[in-house]
């Protein structure tokens, strides 16, 4: 069985600038990891209605899911939905499901439902809404795409909503082994030991820590075992 | 004048599986920004040829430059110096000069040139070095395209070496207000703003903190004295 693949599209000029670190893409690709989903490609592109869209066909096109973060607030630089919906050819205007959650939690919190935050109703026909409990404001699936919040912490809540109702695949597992010498010494038996366990992926990530050399070599795949076995045979390798 | 244009390509499965959290981009964007080129697009793409040579094809023939981190060690899993040389149609082998900086490395530290690390010599014909003052092995420039290292120390330093040699334009300048109220109050008066300021970027960007809803409202632009007026006008808009 092969794994259902995806792609992640970061929406937003505040990440491009240098002022905002991004944090949902680490997030989401634990997220999918755990779930047996294989995060392949991620872009950012700016708040620019032509490069979100070329973006989203694109990556729609070429993997299972797409997942957005970003641009769906009420304010002028919000242009995710529109942008998708142009993409899907879909029509785009307040619709009463959206609008109804919004009024509810504006009547809640004493707040008036003016033309900007209305502007969060609007969601493409035939479009699922994704669960917003943080401040309402639904996100939403169209076809392969899941529209989310950029705010980290709505972000989150509609991942940990969406993800269970997709078909995943194995959960990709890995073991990491820490070696204090230099990818140089071992990269002889470390392409021996890739090329003994093509099923598995082997990687080798270097670090420099007080002056001394060393590498994290991390072996993934989604048989335990095998992994196992790699791993074994690695150590045992090295040792010598 | 128009700034130079620029896009990223980070390369590696340690992001895309969730192991790692990505550091360079961010630092990428606030060097690009301080020099006057505009950071346009991030791409991150796996350890595989294809994509590799996929994204650098095309983010070469879209901006101005391109900087992409990982995959340049002796690792058989660091394969990015032979996409660039695929993507550009370039010759790859062990360049003297290179071999010649990694061999004077090895020899002060008293370390063996193995096949390994003779890897990190194979740079394309035609490709400008980048200096490498952390680990030696260097990294490189050919055509548009400014490859260098994934270890975020290592990065730095081939950025610091690569972008002062670069034309660059006018610097990115912001200043940010911090209004304690929610986006879906203050939208209005902002995108009446970005109306008339249409040379600058206005952007608003929620967040929550303790239960109360506030946004940073960021204007950005290259004229110092126009981004000063919209911010006063801004001011005294949400002051009534």
């Amino acid at each position: 069985m092969v794994n259902p693949t995806a792609a992640m599209l970061v929406i937003g000029d505040e990440i491009l600038s240098g002022r905002t670190r991004d944090a949902n893409m680490h997030y989401l690709a634990g997220e999918l990891a755990k779930h047996g989903i294989d995060l392949k490609e991620v872009r950012i592109v700016s708040d620019d209605e032509a490069a979100i869209i070329t973006a989203v066909k694109a990556l729609a096109g070429a993997y299972d899911h797409v997942f957005t973060s970003g641009g769906i607030g009420p304010t002028h630089d919000d242009i995710t939905a529109d942008c998708i919906a142009k993409a899907f050819g879909a029509h785009l205007d307040v619709r009463d499901d959206a609008r109804a959650i919004l009024q509810a939690h504006y009547d809640t919190q004493g707040l008036e439902m003016n033309e900007a935050r209305l502007r969060m109703a609007r969601i493409p026909d035939g479009a699922e809404l994704i669960d917003n409990p943080v401040s309402a404001a639904p996100g939403f699936t169209l076809g392969n795409v899941h529209v989310m919040a950029g705010v980290p912490m709505i972000f989150q809540a509609m991942v940990a909503s969406v993800i269970p109702k997709l078909t995943g695949g194995q959960p990709m597992l890995s073991q990491t082994l820490r070696v204090m010498r230099g990818e140089g010494e071992i990269a002889g038996p470390l392409r021996l030991l890739a090329e003994g366990y093509e099923d598995l992926s082997v990687g080798c990530y270097p670090f420099q820590k007080d002056g001394v050399f060393g590498a994290n070599v991390v072996i993934r795949g989604t048989d335990g075992a095998r992994i196992d076995a790699a791993m074994t045979e690695l150590a045992k390798e090295l040792e010598q």
